[in-house]
């Protein structure tokens, strides 16, 4: 093994391309050799990429020790300003990536997705970790439960984070997106990274995580890059780890067959390549918005970045009286738009596929469709002529070229249209005879990533959603409301799950907080709610709590400990009180005014105070006037009215600290408060978490 | 393959024991020959279990046809409440399934868990269902994500059930809560069962899908149920199928290596028996309540169910120095309480293991340990004497009895006492150095259905706990202040989930909805709000409303609708308003009374509006005060104060219905209503949702 703390970019010996180094353990190693890999539309090498000999049980080492504990040591909160950070200079220093992108045969707007596409992933995670997850390092899941009938002993879900290392494998298609989108996740859990590009784009990733570390922002351990294939990586794991993968179909079957899956509890989240359908809705004819928002995105979708997406569309599913006009209107939207070259080119709008090996695949695969009962409707697999920066036409280019391929089969249950999948521009089209048959064709792909709907009908687009949704992991819907706002069919956002189920590997990424479960176990605490209180960081009822002491809105957060209360006097409720309150706010509801309604009501013994007067009394109750450390009260969760007040009742109120969120970036924090009323019987009246922003000092 | 509607019992022929019935595509089918099971005490042959010949494709396709429509005709309320019917049937038929029950060998204390605990996950479920699930068939999951500026593009996630069948294949130590505790969620989710039960115990399971079926309160093809050995059964199932498998680790890694889950993205969950661990902390010495709770708690998993149970404590993890003392309590009180013998014997508390072959299963693992370096501490591989009914005390006894065995290792790192599990009345006792050491063992279980921590000191369970939570489903905090109310180490609580990590299996089953969502797929759906509100059923921001109708406080449920709305006229605002309400509420805060204070506040421009105030005001404005449909506001969720209110603001609100849920057995059910407070300048002031009760009719 090399090891060099010199070695920071891509190195060239002599004639060869550079060599692209790894990042483990804290320091780049360089390799001795590598694969060539060349420019996707020149074929000029690009650089040399290889991991032989590196030491892969050491970095699954150095992140479960120094990446665990340097993540342990920060909250979601702090991760998630770290994530922000590093998408920031990420963004100042984007230009270097969008050269090296276009290298991969990427244009401007693919390099778009790729780069800021997954700067943006970080960015909403960022976000979503400071609004979403608690300023601590555990997550709570879903309420207690009671399991006792005096109260002494319940349970509670809590998330911690796994132990171990979060093992992603890339595909060459987003070589800056596919990592952050698994590193920013695992991150914000507090699980150490260990990221293998694909080899053909591997120098990208490389370039990327270089500035990642030039940042000085990353923890010690929480992220390492292994530029290179690496043989029998699951052999260093166990049930402490976790593998995102994303590729192809064969090699996620190989992972899933691995004994460190199989034997030793590794969980898997494959990401594969599906074959993702768009369906043309009944009602959407020529002419309307929906037909051509549907062609343009068909369109996109077979150009955007080649083709080379798991999320393209390759199954165009539309009525079959309209199959003649929808290869015509996709046909006529390619020859306007598309014109194919090197990126770097003027006017060129769609890049050759990632290398020669990668478009002779996919003529191969075009092939297969064409054996299993497709004709070529659009496109040729000859070599398109493309322009060159002399405005010049080659008419037989170097590199990876391929145009636009539509297909279309006479025969929509044809097998191979439904299980071959050509990884580049290409799309196959297939008529329906009604709506159940277009569901029944979109399930024939056996679990898909993402399926486009176009339909204005509302009952075409439920029966079509209905029938499609548990074999798709993520359905859009187009019409003419939202053409001009969908983030598109081909585009997984941060928010929303990417993954689909069977063919589509079955894995779940993205998604938001989801994604961040991921990397975590879910653990079922049973105790009392002392422990419970203790072990969750939030306060139930029946666990300690001090109402002698200080009033707690006189604490500031440096102070107050979840569990400090306050319990009111008692004040008591007379139908003047009812009467009034219901003139001064106009809530004259007859359970508060006719005594005899309100008798008459299920749910009431007679006039009845307003919810409402209750809660603006219980705030008078509990709240201390001078100014202090509580600087507002921003809102209130969870009120159940649970016992009707009558005239001649008291209340009192009881006020716990509940939940200590201090924000990182301002003097000041949140407190949710659990508040109690209840009457003179001791009977709960109104149970609520009462929202409170609270200082620092 | 041999059907029949008349054999709906084990029936006998000749001199042959019983055959055991099937029950597939709604009819009973009836073996012709079968493996012969034994009474577990006894010896006497029990019944002939086999499957051969049943057409489980046929099964397949009658549950995924007639069963998804049948269930799919109702929704998750109705669904809810048939388990409860269901529940209420076995209840009072289950005299029949004891008596079977000693069969098997349980003690009527075995078989309260068993069939009283299965009946009570039904109960459970039924309760949950109606509580916790809106009354349709999908489950919004999480908030909706706005994708675009002007709000008409967004996403939402979506749970629908899944389109197959949910194949579930238990072990034979709980006949009846093992089929249940499956059956329940699969059910509620609307996905139709396929049972197969162990075949030593399968004439049990078989007696309570017969009491099922006869109920007539199950859907067709809801329930199917497969009396003994399939082979290949993975072979009909694909991704719309889920496995539920509990059993040893050797035949979950085997259907993990089938093709139906490596290559058809069958989903399966695993639950297999672990080595649960039970830490005695180091605060809890003898004479304290925590290590008399400990030992107790040890002495009972060791001999429950003759210890045949996937969460039996396996690891006793106790301070070194408290070895013996450990070792000397369990010994007394094993020697105090358990009388092994035929549980239909008066005064017997252990039954013998399930059959002869089970026993000298867990000799020959009980040898292994020794020869990994245990010491047999208490007990004998000898077969015990047995007390007869007639009161004589048997020394060779025909029944496959052990008694409970304890060993101890003087080296807690010896290999098998974290591999071998011995899956009877043995337990091994292994000490710790220090908390770390006991966090260290108990992770050398390589992922464990539960651990138990005894100790009352905070810091102990604390550090315990962080250590050991990634590795555990559940974990138990056994202190002196829970030590009457809790629900046990080894008893799974239907609300809480039961699985573990690792060798655990990898699953999660039972805690309440998150084992529904098991059988359902989350799919993320983007579109207009006018298209997630018809695809969700939950009215959202910009999807169409109707202020301009009728008052929708007028409309009982059978009128209203989603999107039904109304928008109040204005009301200003005045200094003496606020002034008021502070005097009637005693709500004198400083932000609504002093003005300069509240001008020094970071969030207000001076005085402001009490919230309270507000929200009193807001139901002033939209509440029709006559009596009518809307029986009772019973709560509010979800409330934001966004803009502070001074005075001569004027504020008017609007009030949308969001979601509308009938109760199945109430003439009313509840209505959620979107509630938006703006002010002059349109600006959001308040928003919530108010929780209503409502007339059906």
């Amino acid at each position: 093994m090399t090891m060099t703390d010199d070695h920071t970019t891509a190195s060239t010996t002599g004639g060869r391309p550079p060599l692209v180094p790894s990042f483990v353990e804290g320091r780049w190693w360089q390799p001795t050799t590598g694969t060539e890999v060349r420019d996707a539309a020149t074929g000029t090498p690009v650089a040399l990429v290889g991991a032989e000999g590196l030491d892969v049980a050491a970095a699954v080492k150095y992140a479960r020790g120094v990446g665990q504990a340097s993540l342990g040591s920060f909250t979601f909160h702090q991760r998630a300003l770290i994530l922000k950070a590093l998408g920031a200079h990420l963004n100042e220093s984007k230009t270097e990536l969008y050269e090296l992108s276009s290298n991969t045969g990427a244009t401007a707007r693919d390099s778009m997705v790729d780069i800021d596409g997954g700067i943006g992933v970080l960015f909403t995670y960022a976000s979503k970790g400071r609004r979403e997850l608690p300023n601590s390092t555990t997550l709570v899941d879903g309420a207690a439960e009671g399991l006792s009938r005096d109260g002494s002993f319940g349970g509670q879900h809590l998330y911690s984070r796994v132990s171990g290392v979060a093992f992603q494998v890339n595909a060459f298609n987003f070589p800056v997106w596919g990592m952050l989108e698994k590193f920013a996740p695992a991150f914000l859990a507090g699980v150490p990274s260990i990221v293998k590009p694909a080899t053909p784009t591997a120098y990208l990733t490389q370039a990327c995580v270089r500035l990642m570390v030039e940042s000085g922002l990353l923890p010690d351990g929480s992220l390492q890059l292994i530029s290179g294939s690496v043989r029998g990586f699951l052999d260093h794991l166990d049930l402490r780890d976790r593998v995102g993968f994303t590729g192809s179909a064969s090699t996620a079957k190989a992972l899933r067959e691995d004994g460190g899956v199989i034997d030793r509890g590794v969980v898997l989240t494959a990401e594969t390549d599906s074959l993702n359908s768009a369906i043309l809705g009944l009602d959407a004819e020529p002419g309307t918005p929906e037909f051509d928002a549907f062609i343009a995105s068909v369109a996109t979708e077979m150009t955007a970045k080649a083709g080379q997406k798991c999320t393209a569309i390759r199954r165009v599913i539309v009525p079959r009286p309209r199959v003649d006009a929808v290869v015509a209107a996709i046909g006529e939207r390619l020859a306007q738009r598309v014109v194919v070259g090197d990126p770097r080119v003027e006017g060129v709008t769609m890049g050759p596929l990632a290398s020669i090996e990668q478009r002779d695949e996919v003529r191969r695969s075009i092939e297969t469709l064409l054996a299993g009962g497709a004709t070529l409707a659009i496109g040729s697999l000859e070599p398109p002529a493309v322009p060159t920066a002399d405005g010049i036409v080659d008419l037989a280019p170097e590199g990876a070229f391929l145009a636009p391929v539509l297909l279309r089969f006479e025969d929509a249950d044809a097998d191979v249209v439904h299980q071959v999948e050509a990884f580049g521009p290409v799309a196959s089209v297939i008529g329906y005879k009604d709506t159940a048959d277009a569901v029944r064709l979109a399930r024939r792909g056996g679990g898909s990533l993402v399926a486009t709907i176009a339909s204005a009908d509302p009952g075409i687009v439920a029966e079509l959603f209905e029938g499609i949704a548990p074999f798709h992991g993520r359905v859009l819907v187009l019409d003419r409301d939202d053409v001009k706002t969908s983030t598109g069919h081909g585009s997984p956002v941060p928010h929303l799950v990417h993954g689909g189920p069977g063919r589509a590997g079955g894995g779940e990424e993205l998604g938001g907080i989801r994604s961040v479960l991921h990397y975590m176990q879910r653990t079922a605490i049973q105790g009392t709610p002392k422990v419970l209180t203790a072990l969750t960081g939030q306060w139930r009822a029946g666990a300690p709590s001090d109402p002698s002491g200080e009033h707690p809105f006189r604490k500031p957060l440096s102070r107050l400990r979840v569990g400090d209360s306050v319990e009111s006097q008692a004040r008591e409720i007379t139908l003047q009180d009812i009467g009034h309150f219901a003139d001064f706010t106009g809530d004259t509801f007859y359970a508060h005014t006719d005594e005899q309604a309100a008798a008459a009501n299920p749910f009431f013994p007679g006039r009845v105070a307003h919810g409402y007067l209750l809660l603006s009394w219980a705030a008078g109750l509990f709240v201390d006037p001078a100014p202090g450390p509580v600087l507002a009260n921003y809102g209130l969760e969870n009120l159940r009215f649970l016992t009707p007040v009558v005239p001649g009742d008291s209340v009192h109120v009881t006020l716990t600290a509940k939940q200590i969120t201090p924000r990182e970036n301002e003097d000041y924090g949140e407190v949710r408060w659990d508040a109690v009323l209840r009457n003179q019987a001791d009977q709960p009246v109104a149970t609520y978490d009462v929202l409170t922003l609270v200082s620092k000092d």
